[in-house]
């Protein structure tokens, strides 16, 4: 018998589910859309055809233990608590309802978390005790490990860095309030500089012609080295670096791993962001702290869930 | 026999040196002065001499460790790392010093780190496994219990909220950044604002026929009803609500405790700070957290540092 933990990735459009061996390699990868189910009930049972679907294809498969990443996801409680782009309302007892569907092991965290688990059970914080992943995605998320383990705090919401507020009376964020990190610094946040960037100003750009500017393009455009976009690069990179190093007087990590869509840009971004850090860094703190992007492959939400599961079973 | 930790708080003008049981009662409380010592041998030899008159006046107690808090005192090393304020340059093997000369375990950490593990073991925070303890003295100082640990981080000087800059191109600070939190939020911080504030208006206050203005006199005017000194109080504690909000997005604590000299404003400071937080709160935060100030005796530096070496033997 061969031993996985299912790693199961829930977006606000589709879920993704996999199955991640103890070497942190994923099999299988299957995607189900989130939408299309009422009730949580009905979404885990889809969830659990899947993961019976990926154990058949695979010889000797056996069930070790399921990992939850969720927007909203409450590591204590098992639960998925008032998550705006889901479909389900309230309190979702989803842990409770995979164990009850599969007689096993079932953690949830929220998807930054769960990446931060990925990384240091499979990933390039291997071995590290102290660290912070950060998700730039269409917002920004960041899961922080400390001693080894995933700081929660009391309630087991901690590591809520895109809502730290970076520009005060700034942009509106989702969450109701102004200026919060992730609205200057994810997918979303950089698209929204880019377009502030263009309305006040004439000068030319390839991404004028664009009918929807992505953060994709903007990275693309500032590798070839369109003035504006790097403009906009750069923008982001103080908001973001800035930012870090007040969380670094904080927390004091050995590394930040940047991971998500945004984090794709590499270098584009991190050398940027790395200067405005160490700028702003208490001396005590300078030229000791690494900015990485993730190695991790393309299905690391996957990845992270499970890895989640591999550390509690 | 009845078994002691010694206590030794280290500061740049004078050193208290005292014995804490295992109940948190501190006996023997002595003064020598920091900087009649040219080398750290000497001040440890001295030091020792204290602990040793404060172990013959208490029948059959036996020593079991010592505990240190001093600036810049690293929890990993032993050391305390150029530290600006006392008389000893470089880095200071101090715990090492102590357990030389005693044959004792002997544990070194910063002062607010001190003061959390006091809090935890003999204060109002026993039980809690999330918290955070925010010295306001000369500067701020922080200790973060996270997990029913002190957060020390990858280097140990994790905690120095002080140090988050506040206002971009703020006041200098002593770390030479500006805009730092404890140029703001402190004993120091609060002086300076009030003598802006007088600067800048002709409002008459009791506080202009003083030859030096303290944040006590402060403190005692707004609670008399000073209208200048409820301003100052109210602008400082926007700052430093503002500045846990922020922090809560990345810690979650259950409750954060104020310490030090212009904690005991009490009411007067804690009531605007809760206000300024709670209306800066993400929402999930919302309604959770307490603020109090610490109910520890005059000596709750000396008791700190004795529980950090009970949390050790």
């Amino acid at each position: 018998m061969k031993k996985y933990c299912a790693g199961i990735d829930i977006g606000g459009t589709n879920s993704v589910i996999g199955l991640v061996d103890g070497q942190g390699n994923c099999v299988c990868d299957r995607t189900i859309s989130t939408k299309d189910f009422e009730t949580p009930e009905a979404f885990v049972k889809a969830a659990c055809i899947e993961i019976r679907h990926c154990l058949e294809q695979n010889k000797d498969a056996q069930l070790s233990g399921i990992g939850i990443g969720a927007p909203n996801g409450n590591y204590y409680t098992g639960c998925i608590e008032f998550a705006p782009n889901l479909p389900w309302k309230g309190v979702i007892k989803l842990a409770e309802l995979f164990r009850q569907e599969t007689g096993t092991t079932s953690v949830l965290t929220n998807d930054a978390n769960a990446a931060a688990v990925g990384e240091q059970l499979f990933g390039a914080a291997k071995g590290m005790k102290n660290f912070v992943v950060i998700t730039l995605g269409t917002g920004l998320g960041s899961g922080f490990v400390i001693n080894g383990e995933v700081l929660y705090g009391h309630d087991g919401f901690a590591g809520e860095l895109g809502h730290v507020i970076v520009v005060r009376d700034g942009r509106l964020c989702g969450c109701g309030r102004r200026g919060c990190l992730e609205t200057y610094a994810s997918a979303t946040g950089i698209v929204r500089t880019m377009h502030e960037w263009l309305d006040n100003s004439a000068q030319p750009s390839p991404l004028r012609n664009l009918e929807e500017i992505t953060s994709r393009q903007i990275a693309e455009q500032g590798t070839a080295g369109d003035p504006i976009a790097l403009e906009v690069v750069d923008y982001t990179a103080k908001i973001l670096g800035r930012a870090l190093a007040d969380m670094v007087c904080i927390t004091s990590p050995q590394a930040i791993f940047l991971f998500g869509g945004l984090a794709q840009a590499g270098d584009l971004l991190i050398k940027p962001v790395k200067k405005y850090m160490e700028e702003n860094l208490l001396n005590i703190f300078k030229n000791k702290i690494e900015i990485y992007s993730s190695k991790l492959s393309s299905n690391a939400a996957v990845l992270g869930a499970g890895a989640l599961a591999w550390k509690h079973t």
